[in-house]
């Protein structure tokens, strides 16, 4: 290989300073239009690479965002769960329109990822992704703080750490949901999906469930209220149990994801009922199958694209040391045959 | 904040050497265990952090694959095709597996890409991933190897590169398909997707099916060909242009992908075709949705959490200079209603 060109030979030949060249090169517009032009069709023709990696240390940039993906323990590590699958697709996508390389990196809530970026040069900011209760790792977040290292997580708003938060209403959504059941005239409502501590998106929707039956005057039975993580296979098991202990069957199941609607729909199918005439069943997310299933399913979106954008530019705001405002986007009511709306509804 | 703890203070605690300390936290087997774990209790107790990026940079390893999305400019650059997207899941999820994180960076065929990572401390290896016809960038990938740049791509075996590509065989699944459909009796083929050469997974796909219905003695018709890019709107598109021009319509559909399929079963719903009595449809990839399609769709699919195993996997080989072998995954025909299975073979 010939020796490589350098900045030096390229000021030579465009008669400028190398810092010149270097600013030409960035586009910088304290260099003008023709010298800029000038020093880059040379750069060009000598085959001159910018070193990037040694540009962005002098800047202190690494223009990358780190993504910290938070694992579901509960469920099985080999798949990623179809909602995160989205936002990953979306916040990648996000990244790249905003001219940032994305580092995912999957971590435990309970390891030491706060600290891992304290001294790291890998990435200008971190968004955290994932299940999990952050409210348990509140010190966590505090020391990121402290730290100075700029990040946004995916949840709902914290009262300990504003400005750092965007979310999806899951309290309103469930609400909406469950409400419009009731509206449909329904009076016995199951709810399947994990409602403890450290599920706190489920919970939420539960929450919203809960205070929309508790509004109409139907009372909240907990015997109808159903363990389930966030997969087809738990809320195939949970409607098992629901059949052998509920009799007669609640008139609608209201699950905390459409994984676990799948399941559930499956299950009745088995067992020979009918969605929606003897029972309506309604999921969470609309992720892509469940404009699909038979019959298909009432859900709530949550729009993960412009979530992937809104973390983005939230992160680049705090980068940037503008202020960041909580946010959380609402969710959408999609209205499909599982609960009794006719195909031409839907 | 109190003082940092260095390496030093923990090998005066631990009465052992400063490169003891660093190779212990390393967990080199150069240690012995008590030592090992001594040091390590003693880092934890004053909090000490290794500065990994200066670890590794004297290591000269980023810990870091790269992983270069290349786009279809043919669809809505806003979505990710939902097969890349389990890729990206597959890539990420094996990639943490080896201890490794991943930077996603998207880029354009078009762009210097190979040259982008030349002097780069990013990443210690890139894998290439996505639509594409690598045939017109076999100067890229020439120079990637001059550089000496550790790299495996997603895609069909390149004689002139042999030992850099992992991929689906897509020849024999888009074979295998058509077979299925002769041996249920279906005389007339249609073929749905773009066969061009920018489209290399389709070709391959287009070319089997090309061969199964020479193989049967059926002859290929051009004008049950029709062009379609990976979306259900360009599938839906293709069948109404099938349904003006040909008459009768075909037996069977032959879709270059579930996606293209999908849009293929609504137009033949909307103009009251019933499949599979009237005409037996066919996808490829078995995306998640195309098993909850009505009817549920025959696919071909194509291992993408064994894929992203094998790109992570040979890419690590190479990265340590073992030798690596090209790969070519069988796809898996799945059959299910859509061209005539009953839901017990199913």
């Amino acid at each position: 290989m010939k020796e490589k060109a350098t900045s030096f030979d390229i000021a030579h030949m465009a008669g400028v300073s190398q810092s010149t060249v270097s600013r030409a090169l960035s586009n910088s517009p304290l260099v003008n239009k023709e010298t800029r032009e000038r020093v880059q069709r040379i750069a060009k023709q000598l085959n001159y690479k910018v070193d990037k990696n040694a540009s962005n240390l002098r800047k202190q940039k690494s223009n990358t965002i780190a993504l910290l993906l938070f694992e579901d323990p509960t469920t099985d590590d080999s798949l990623i769960n179809p909602f995160f699958l989205n936002m990953l697709g979306s916040i990648t996508r996000a990244s790249a329109a905003a001219g940032y390389d994305l580092l995912v990196s999957f971590q435990n809530l309970d390891d030491d990822w706060h600290a891992e970026f304290e001294d790291s040069k890998k990435a200008d900011g971190i968004i955290l992704l994932g299940y999990g209760d952050y409210t348990a790792y509140r010190d966590k977040l505090a020391q990121l703080e402290e730290q100075g290292t700029h990040f946004v997580r995916w949840g709902a708003k914290d009262n300990d750490h504003p400005g750092i938060s965007i979310g999806c209403d899951n309290y309103q959504g469930g609400y909406d949901l469950t409400r419009h059941l009731i509206q449909l005239g329904k009076k016995t409502c199951a709810f399947i999906g994990d409602a403890g501590g450290h599920a706190p998106e489920f919970l939420a929707r539960y929450q919203g469930y809960r205070q929309a039956l508790v509004d109409h005057g139907i009372a909240v039975d907990t015997f109808l209220r159903l363990d389930a993580n966030s997969t087809d296979e738990a809320g195939y098991n949970a409607t098992q149990t629901l059949l052998n202990t509920s009799s007669p069957l609640p008139e609608a199941i209201v699950c905390a994801s459409d994984l676990i609607a799948t399941g559930v729909l499956q299950a009745l199918k088995e067992n020979g009922y009918r969605v929606p005439e003897d029972v309506v069943v309604t999921g969470y997310d609309n992720i892509s199958i469940s404009a699909f299933t038979t019959p298909a399913l009432t859900t709530v979106q949550q729009d993960t694209r412009l979530a992937g954008e809104l973390l983005v530019s939230s992160l680049l705001k705090a980068i940037n040391k503008q202020a960041v405002e909580d946010y959380l986007m609402p969710g959408e009511l999609i209205i499909r045959e599982s609960c009794g709306a006719s195909q031409h509804q839907a």
